[in-house]
């Protein structure tokens, strides 16, 4: 990889700065607050699927010492609330409609007592008829679970992740189609009449877990004045988890102050979901409140991937033209509502040039849990789908597979499968560089291995941000931002801020504070972090640069234009030897009258355009013909990053994004059985990659810089988990001549399709 | 009192904020703070005003079970930092200097232990020769404090009061004098040979102690990794103690957070005294530490007012002209130094036009407490001097005291006592507002009964201060400031922002954080909050605005010069029609592609001149004749404010310091025996004014507004204090014909006086 660029700090590998407290274990996640006369909660989860509940008997548990309250949902202070979502289904009333629903809180002193009273809740059901299965749930004979449509709230939690709406006819969907979406241009008709090859598959992805390693927990403490509470939490976004509580519990934004607690990963899952369940039972019982959940409660009770079946048709020429795509896609989004069909049919359509095109979305409910944002939503799903065509198509014309797809490569302002045009990409140069990079040229022929190309890419999402620059009398640099760090974010923030005032970064300080505390910006999530909040600080940085200078330039008697920023100094261009420190312009900054004051500096920042990132995967693998067993024996990732602006955070995202995706690609899924119990609900059974899983991962930086990202960067979170499930698919086909259209591509399944084509 | 003007909110009485907290007990002072494995500080106090430390035994007190540890200056992280001020001396090392220096801590898993322990401490002294008297202090043949001059630290404490340098030479001073300073202009033996009647007093003003209701109260907290730590302290400045902490701690500020809790008052007396020793306590012990000071050892281990004396001479002319001021300051700085010269100087000489002047201050050492700053440091001595002379002139010219003031009063441009010239100032509106009103036209004649009348006045602090406005999604503004409230000062920043951007001050937070999270703004005191910081937060406002009025531009697709912010909407002007909330306008801004980004807005202010603040007294008394006795009957207060943004606080903080200031005209003297010691250490002996020895008292607030000021606003909160002690001496040489010149004018006093008289 390659970094070569004008600049001092930024481009240049930094580690993580709270890896001290990280690896000394004095970090402090959410499930280690503790306060006075705090509660611990826990839940009793529904064991049905689709249940009335006839009764609730607390008594056995309300008399074990040590409990303090058994809750229902009749009992919250958020009774009257209507439950239309993940987020808002806190306790049930009434009903249960997933397999781990929340049911009965218990609070007691310590949580193995809250966990044995649990156990002492007596609750009566009536099992009701469970629609599990998403291709049943569409027939029109099967059971409507919302016959009078989704119940309606004002969540807009899933605007995060750039859901695309059109005016649609609910009359006319089919049954238990909450949602569908309509995406085309040209005539596909025409398109496949032109096409010298057809091919027809149905694609089926699983529902996946996001697998972090803390699971959900937080701490509600209510004001004892009665005006709302704080809230401690695990969160990829502390604005959004407040608005939420806000939104749920009925309290003005400004009564419910969020603390972003140190994060242990959350890949699209946390916004929200135990906040506002956490906060209704300390508002109910007026004391500090802790909810942390186990492994097998967060399986159970949050929000996975989903289960989602893509019927393609695609055309293409003899000549290797493509001619047109059509898709039925439908998404199990279990008993609520999370719209991915913008995103699916933007990915789905958008890596080629298709002249002709149709895409319809069907978004369907289930009695299942809702599902939610998993890292790159959508993508893997569509991606799967398209680039095994594509795959297949190369194979077809006995074309080179990376060459085929070079022909036929989407480009700037070509049109994504939404209709509209992509800005400024990096697809053909990722193509280009894996062309010419020695492992994809040195690809051995050998008996049992396999390699498989696939590309993937993500727009990156770009919610405006703003973050204020604050200059010490010391001269330290404080960052000040209101994102929560993952993946080492703030070690990328530490570079910009000190690029910008020229100091070391280790002058600068990111203070990422909670809601009452800090400038407004986006959650952590949708690839968004670095590009969209690292303008912000440039921005702010420049701020209070230019008032730095401002000082120095009446110093010195000299035009601010004459000046520049150099080791912590502000000094008179090709005249060393007059410069000041920057702790110095600050101490007179801030005695001075009548002077520019303080430096403080702020800046926002919000961008135009998207800046989508790409990849190339080229993934090798061994298949046991005897066995089917599969095994990755080598990963080569090339992504367009724009800028790496610190490489190591990168590679590091990249490194983990490419084993989230191996995992996607071969091991992971989330099974109901017919009764919608989940019989992967602990990682006893569901099997997430471990080391000895994992092949040797390289990967390569393209610095394409992007025309709107601060440096150049683009959005670089998503885009590596999503071609895995493609590229080994693809492996698959090319050691044993069988296509697999189910992820995840195990040995099982493979070795039943070979015995299949025997 | 009137507040006639255009705006909607600023000059409109609004209650304290944080008032419910307060009278339902809610709020936490640092004594509240409990950390887990917090220990206990006890200190033992030197009982010698000057002793040699022979020996420490702490093998009892260690022996007591529940003590942690028992800490020498020798023992501490800081042991190699000289001593060179109250601050730094945080345990003696082989001497002690005054009585009252902390000696040895005792650090104990409560506080009764450590206060038990802290008995079992056995030091060994050998008492030396100690000067206490400043006068005795500056004869050749007294013992030298400082033989090799004051030891040097680099602290810039004193600067927060505006005192000025000046060369000198250390040579030819006065013995134990470790600072002069020489002012004047014209010739005043001239002077005096023109004039008809030379006045000659020697004045003396004795130390007093700011009596807060909270006695000082630290905890610090270390940081697990031996990064820095935290503290949590009753303070006037959190950047004040922090650097104070990082100073004498050697620390980088960077790693000092202080978190300034709310605070039980401190008029001047809270800026780092404790935060560095409990610093360096729990630094050493490596575990959180409180150190909580009682009333009496508040007394003896805190920086109170200087004794001062002053030799006045004044000449006047039959009409009633002043041709000269002479005048020696003698200033009692105890064992450190504290200067205020220069502020007593420019009052001494600058509320009259004195056509020359000289004034001789010097500085002296003493084994007493290092004094510190006092609301108004300086000031009621230098008033209480010049307004008796003043006084005096008129009644020996047979002339109306207001009268007299008018015709030498000083005006805009005329000189201070340090030569420098006024800015525009009020002093001339209070007297004929005085003049005016009814209870000076209506003053009556009776036996037993006098009325002093006083001027008095305060140039204001001016230190740059910055803000930070952020405007939510749901519309509620939110001001981030630097600054501790004192005297309510957050009641009157809502009413700046809420004016600017045109909400209820209703819907405005005052965010005010610790170190790491606060924009820069001075610390509370001098006069300087509002005047300062209020410009800050209307500037950080109107920057928010501007991008509230640029977001509804766009959406009106009007010119912002066509906009206004009325009732928490933006709307054009004249068509109430087109209007959006703030709260949509914030959306908007937060989500839009290519805008200005999220609602922050900074904000700073750098004062180009002080404001100074002027007020005329009226005090009303009766004398018993037989006892002396004095009971003050009325007190008028007539103070320019320039602009009261929140004319309940100001009003607040006019009664708060007319009744301090008759506190030290008339009952609060710290009394040091010949030994040094304080035989006045507690409230039993200490009298501050308690409710029924406060006359009833009437304010009148002169809106005449500060060129500098935001709206006008000037320092208030220091001028109500300073008349108080020349206007009850003024009134009993008006009851009795007696002329006293040292306060506090106490009825034994004016008894013997009478005595003597007769």
């Amino acid at each position: 990889m390659s970094t070569e660029n004008g600049y001092k700090y930024v481009g240049k590998p930094r580690p993580l700065v709270e890896g001290l407290e990280k690896v000394s274990g004095y970090v402090r996640y959410t499930a280690d607050v503790k306060l006075p006369g705090m509660l611990y909660a826990h839940l009793v989860l529904s064991p049905y699927a689709h249940a009335n509940i006839l009764s609730v008997d607390k008594s056995e548990a309300e008399a074990l010492p040590g409990v303090h309250a058994v809750l229902t949902g009749e009992d919250l202070v958020t009774r009257d609330k209507v439950i239309a979502s993940r987020n808002s289904a806190i306790l049930a009333k009434g009903k249960v409609l997933w397999r781990g629903q929340p049911v009965v809180a218990v609070l007691a002193e310590s949580p193995a007592i809250a966990q044995d009273a649990a156990e002492l809740v007596m609750v009566d059901y009536e099992a009701l008829t469970a629609v599990i299965d998403m291709e049943e749930a569409i027939k029109p004979e099967t059971f409507t679970i919302w016959p009078s449509g989704l119940p309606q709230e004002d969540s807009d939690l899933t605007s995060i992740h750039g859901a695309t709406d059109k005016a649609e006819e609910e009359s006319s969907r089919p049954n238990n189609v909450h949602a569908e979406q309509h995406f085309g241009h040209g005539d596909v008709e025409a398109g496949f009449a032109e096409a010298d090859h057809i091919l027809e598959d149905t694609f089926r992805i699983e529902m996946v877990h996001q697998s972090y390693l803390e699971p959900h927990a937080c701490v509600a403490d209510p004001d004892p004045l009665g005006r709302g509470l704080t809230v401690y939490t695990s969160t990829q976004g502390q604005f959004i988890a407040r608005d939420e509580v806000a939104r749920i519990c009925s309290l003005p934004k400004s009564q419910v102050k969020v603390i972003p607690m140190m994060f242990g990963g959350g890949f699209g899952a946390k916004y929200g979901i135990l906040e506002p369940i956490t906060s209704a039972l300390a508002l109910t019982v007026r004391r500090p409140v802790q909810l942390v959940l186990s492994r097998s409660e967060d399986f159970l009770a949050t929000t996975p991937s989903p289960m989602t079946i893509i019927d393609l048709k695609t055309g293409v020429k003899n000549d290797g033209s493509l001619t047109a795509l059509k898709a039925r896609v439908l998404l199990d989004n279990g008993i609520f509502s999370f719209n991915l069909s913008g995103i699916v049919s933007m990915l789905l359509g958008g890596y080629y040039k298709w002249p002709n095109l149709q895409i319809d979305c069907y978004e369907i409910n289930t009695h299942k849990p809702q599902i939610g944002a998993y890292r790159a939503p959508g993508a893997p799903q569509a991606t799967f789908a398209v680039e095994s065509h594509i795959d297949e198509m190369a194979r077809l014309l006995g074309r080179d597979p990376l060459a085929f797809r070079l022909q036929n490569v989407a480009e700037d302002g070509d049109l994504t499968g939404v209709g509209r045009p992509w800005p400024p990409i990096g697809l053909k140069k990722c193509l280009e560089t894996m062309q010419a990079h020695p492992k994809w040229q040195n690809r051995s022929q050998e008996p049992g291995i396999g390699y498989g190309l696939a590309v993937g890419g993500w727009p990156s999402g770009m919610t405006p941000a703003s973050s204020i620059c604050r200059v010490d009398s010391d001269g330290r640099v404080n960052i000040h931002l209101g994102t929560v760090d993952i993946s080492g974010v703030n070690s990328s923030f530490v570079l910009v801020a000190a690029e910008v005032l020229g100091v070391s970064p280790d002058e600068v300080t990111i203070v990422a504070s909670d809601t009452s505390n800090s400038p407004f910006a986006p959650g952590s999530g949708g690839s968004q972090v670095t590009y969209s909040v690292s303008g912000a600080v440039r921005n702010a940085a420049e701020a209070a640069k230019a008032k730095l200078l401002a000082v120095a330039a009446e110093e010195f008697e000299a035009a601010v234009e004459d000046l520049e920023m150099v080791d912590s100094h502000a000094q008179v261009k090709g005249v060393p030897d007059k410069r000041l420190p920057i702790a110095q312009l600050v101490n007179i900054a801030q005695s001075k009258a009548g002077g520019g004051g303080p430096i403080v500096g702020e800046g926002s920042a919000a961008k135009e355009e998207n800046a989508p990132g790409f990849v190339a995967h080229l993934v090798k693998i061994h298949v046991d013909s005897e066995t089917g067993r599969i095994t990755p024996l080598d990963y080569l990732g090339v992504q367009d990053v724009g800028f790496a602006i610190n490489p190591m955070m990168v590679e590091g995202q990249l490194h983990g994004g490419m084993v989230q995706g191996l995992g996607i690609a071969m091991y992971e899924a989330m099974v109901y059985d017919s009764e919608g119990q989940l019989v992967t609900g602990s990682f006893m059974d569901y099997a997430v990659p471990r080391a000895d899983m994992v092949p040797s991962i390289d990967v390569v930086l393209i610095n394409n810089p992007s025309p709107y990202g601060p440096f150049g960067a683009r959005g670089i979170g998503e885009p590596p988990i999503i071609a895995g499930g493609a590229a080994v698919g693809n492996a698959i086909k090319d050691a044993t001549g069988v296509r697999l259209t189910r992820l995840p591509l195990q040995g099982e399944r493979l070795w039943r399709a070979v015995v299949g084509n025997q």
